[in-house]
């Protein structure tokens, strides 16, 4: 069983070498922000996971959510360490002050929220998605609403979810059948059954906030009737106080490839009260602002997945000794070598390494930008800049690094052979866990039209090549050593080409819509491998320019930028030879042709 | 849960049109084995397994193995399965006639195999180890022996297994600790435990006959002090009578990511009593005769899991209805789409199609060449031609199907979205049980270092460079449309790619030999995706020579064939290039480094 030991070496080398997050939280008013107290949050953060959510994560696995009397029961542990996770006050770090939050930057709170989701998938979800409703309560309730119910959120007293999925309706929401009836006194009765709601119900909190999407009676078919509700599991009074059941039921739990210990439930809402978030009929939208910030959230899982599953492969093969190296014995005092000698071992370790440190790069610059949306102290031109950035970047950090997330356990499970199928070891536990990243908010394929058709098609490729002239103008204005700046001209080749690619897709799509399907997911692929060697780079010059730092780290640093650029970024050449082809030979076979 | 159908259709296509299996069985002496007794065979095979074995996957994975009093039980119905298999003399199919056997072809037991294994892949492996274990002792045991064990093994009253791996030795099993200690009567007393045992102990058969890997006393240390032994459940006298227990233990089940109907066990020999299989210290290269054999069988299983996959996921594309297509609403009398009108899900069921198809298109030909060296009608050239052939091909096909099989399966769950990931449909437990074929029987890495160092650089290129003639001789025969001889054209151009990657890989090696290591995953995927190309190739040209077919069962394996060359080819350029660059990037991180 792989012990997860948050690597705070890559983190504090992200955040303070590497995106000087001292200067950006100044900037931004988070005076208290100082390194310091970062370095301190880290610390008891760390230990806080290492010692209470990661020892829980194989009995999470093994027992499950199970209903006992119509009550959700979580694996033996989770309440206890829920509760512990209140008590230390986890749930406030980066919530309003004037709701009992600690007012600390959101990215300092990803970084916490990737070591729980390394140590423990299923656990973390549970705060997960508080976080998830408290954003779009913020951003969407009145005043009322969020005294009455934001306190006990931010505490973690009481957990969210997000209930969209119905059994016929996923990715296409415009179908959903859930009502919401107006009552007299402003308020809504809801009828319904939602599916697939992570930690819909548990026994981990006293009260469940769900955030639901229904169709007030007499609204527009499809997308434009769909309203968002706040749906309390018990009733609360004005002054936050519990005075009852309010309708709201877990129908079944799901069975599931992986993170048993979170509930996935079939939530049934029979006559429940729901309050009214933003207009009538605007949900969608209301929705998607906050999904784009739980999409970074998942990214993070991706970058968890890949660490978790590195560090249990790095750890396995310095010890298991198994054949010569081919060039020789390197230990001959032993009756074999360590696997760490064989190079197609070392192919993998490494791109568990890339897709784990490099996502890591890219996740926690993107949270910088959710920082610049959240503060006051930022202008408008930096706030848009921060909101196109993200707006472009989080389709493609979801899916690549999920997918990435997802390849790199799955090597982990290779680099133990046998012993990584089975359960002991805890490696084949992080594939199943984490393919559910791959899935939620949004599968692949959703994300890749989300990218290519509305983000980067949708604004005449404005977000692109703002992002593109940016990232040229900033390598173009560094001073490389010889070693990196092959390396540079790798980058703003595929830069150049990321551009020609979307031109070419955009004019085959004028003529045929299907040629934007057809290209999106290698399309997604491709940017993904440019954007992950970016940071690469980025952080191989930090280390080239940070002669202070350990130098194991800053050399382990620079060959894992020249294993991108050698063994990765090839493979964004296969992807963008693919998007650049017309789909006919996808579309050209009838139905029955199929089979 | 999709209820898996045996691609009766596509099997025969296979071995009727594309393998003449009708010449080539005549021409080996299976004269019994005519078009309409294939037929006949597939039909039943299919009637059983769509019966009796596929209604029984679901509850192995949920039940999977226990023990009780000491005794291995295996899910509920398996026990009744396996017992009408056995009534019904699906173990004899292929089986020597002098045991008992009815003396078949191996090929045409390989299509039933494919089809248990598509159906329950757990199942599927109790026969599977028990054919493994026949074949050994046909090879290796001298008359007597085989008098005593091969009747009932034959019949399936008796079940086989193959016990290789211990705690601290798999891929590397010169370490091994299992000790023999010659007897007077010239048995052996066998002491010591291994580990990941398929089929280890059971309630599926009286008796089980393991074949295992052990160190007879004084016995040179590494790989030339290990011999091979057949060591049964229980004692077995010279009338094949069971007299009693033999120190064979059953210590403990493993838990693991899939195949739970499999009982894997801990094996413990107490001072057993076991038989010498061929010469003293000369077990491995037994072993490898055998495993050849059986790493087709495994390659086989990679295929059945695409075929299963792909059945569930285009049954689902054509039901689920999200969103319109691109192009505009294909169904405008429906609320939404069949998701089978976007692009991206047709690129991934094609993926599957592709894998399905062409793997089964591989794997069937190989067996062909397994039927020749098993024919005694055949001659010695061909027989080498065969054993050649089988030996470039088993790596290839072994590592490169059950990736591409695993794959298919991660797709098959993503065109179900969040549905995938439940147990409810089935596809998730494909995923899962399927991963196993990656690292059994040799992992990826495995396979790869056995066809670059072993069969193509340890032949100096001879097996690869006769292949290679041949496969270019055969393709400039040809008369091909004009539709399809741009794809000649590419098919050639790889293949020349092929030679010159190897080449270069062999100059690199003389200087340092791990080299090899660093482009041997790599090599391995560049030919598979070659290989798979030219069956796909074969296939297209087959099914337009055949008017006689169903137009969309041609259609579909000409539209297939372009989107393989387009779509799928495209990869082998990037693992080509990825082959063709030193290892450098791999080797230059000292251990510290890593992290």
């Amino acid at each position: 069983m792989p012990s997860y030991q948050a690597p705070l070496t890559e983190m504090r080398f992200v955040l303070h070498s590497l995106l000087d997050s001292a200067e950006h939280y100044a900037q931004l008013g988070y005076e208290e922000a100082t390194p310091d107290l970062v370095d301190a949050v880290l610390e008891e953060a760390a230990k806080f996971t290492e010692s209470v959510v990661a020892p829980l994560n194989r009995i999470g696995d093994e027992q499950g959510c199970r209903i006992e009397q119509g009550q959700v029961i979580t694996p033996t542990g989770f309440q206890d360490a829920y509760r512990q996770y209140v008590e230390a006050g986890w749930p406030t770090l980066a919530q309003p002050v004037q709701y009992g939050g600690q007012g600390l930057p959101y990215s300092l709170n990803l970084v916490c929220a990737e070591m729980q989701s390394a140590a423990n998938h299923a656990f973390a979800m549970y705060p997960g998605l508080t976080h998830g409703a408290q954003a779009t309560l913020m951003a969407h309730g009145d005043a009322a609403l969020q005294a009455r119910f934001m306190p006990k959120l931010v505490s973690g007293e009481w957990t969210g979810t997000m209930c969209l999925t119905e059994a016929h309706c996923g990715s296409d929401l415009g179908l959903l059948r859930t009502k919401a009836l107006p009552q007299a006194d402003g308020s809504y009765r809801l009828q319904g059954s939602k599916i697939f709601i992570s930690s819909g119900d548990h026994d981990l909190a006293e009260n469940i906030v769900h955030i639901v999407l229904a169709r007030i009676e007499g609204a527009p078919a499809g997308t434009k009737g769909i309203s968002l509700f706040l749906v309390p599991k018990l009733e609360v009074d004005d002054d936050g106080k519990l005075t009852g059941p309010n309708g709201v039921h877990c129908g079944a739990l799901e069975k599931k490839m992986g993170i048993h210990g979170n509930a996935t439930c079939v939530i049934n809402f029979d006559g429940a009260t729901g309050h009214l978030l933003g207009a009538p009929n605007r949900g969608l939208q209301a929705m998607f602002t906050f999904m784009n910030a739980a999409r970074v959230g998942v990214a993070a899982e991706g970058v968890a997945a890949a660490e978790a599953a590195f560090q249990g492969a790095l750890a396995y093969a310095r010890e298991r000794r198994q054949m010569r190296a081919l060039s020789g014995a390197k230990e001959p005092e032993h009756a074999a070598d360590p696997i760490l000698v064989h190079p197609d071992v070392r192919r993998m370790l490494l791109t568990q390494k890339a897709v784990a440190e490099g996502g890591r790069a890219l996740v926690y610059e993107m949270a910088t930008w959710v920082d610049i949306g959240k503060s006051p102290s930022a202008s408008a031109e930096a706030k848009q800049r921060a909101a196109d950035r993200l707006s472009l970047l989080t389709p493609i950090a979801k899916a690549f690094l999920t997918e990435m997330g997802f390849e790199a356990t799955s090597l982990g499970v290779q680099v133990f052979g046998g012993h990584g199928y089975v359960a002991e070891w805890g490696m084949e536990q992080l594939m199943r866990d984490t393919k559910i990243s791959c899935l939620y908010e949004g599968t692949t394929g959703i994300q890749a039209l989300d990218l290519l058709a509305r983000k980067v098609l949708g604004s005449q490729g404005a977000l692109l090549e703002s992002y593109c002239a940016e990232l040229a103008q900033y390598w173009l204005a560094q001073t490389l050593p010889d070693t990196l700046s092959p390396l540079r001209d790798q980058l703003l080749s595929q830069l150049q080409r990321w551009g020609d690619l979307t031109r070419g897709i955009a004019a085959r799509a004028q003529a045929n819509p299907d040629e934007i399907g057809a290209a999106s997911v290698d399309y997604l692929m491709f940017a993904g491998y440019l954007v992950l060697a970016h940071q690469w780079l980025r952080m191989a010059l930090t280390a080239h320019q940070s002669p202070a730092l350990d130098a194991d780290f800053r050399q382990g640093k620079l060959h894992t930028a020249h294993f991108v650029f050698k063994r990765l970024l090839p493979r964004a050449e296969a992807h963008g030879a693919l998007a650049a082809q017309n789909g006919d030979s996808l579309m050209a076979m009838s139905s029955a042709q199929f089979r």
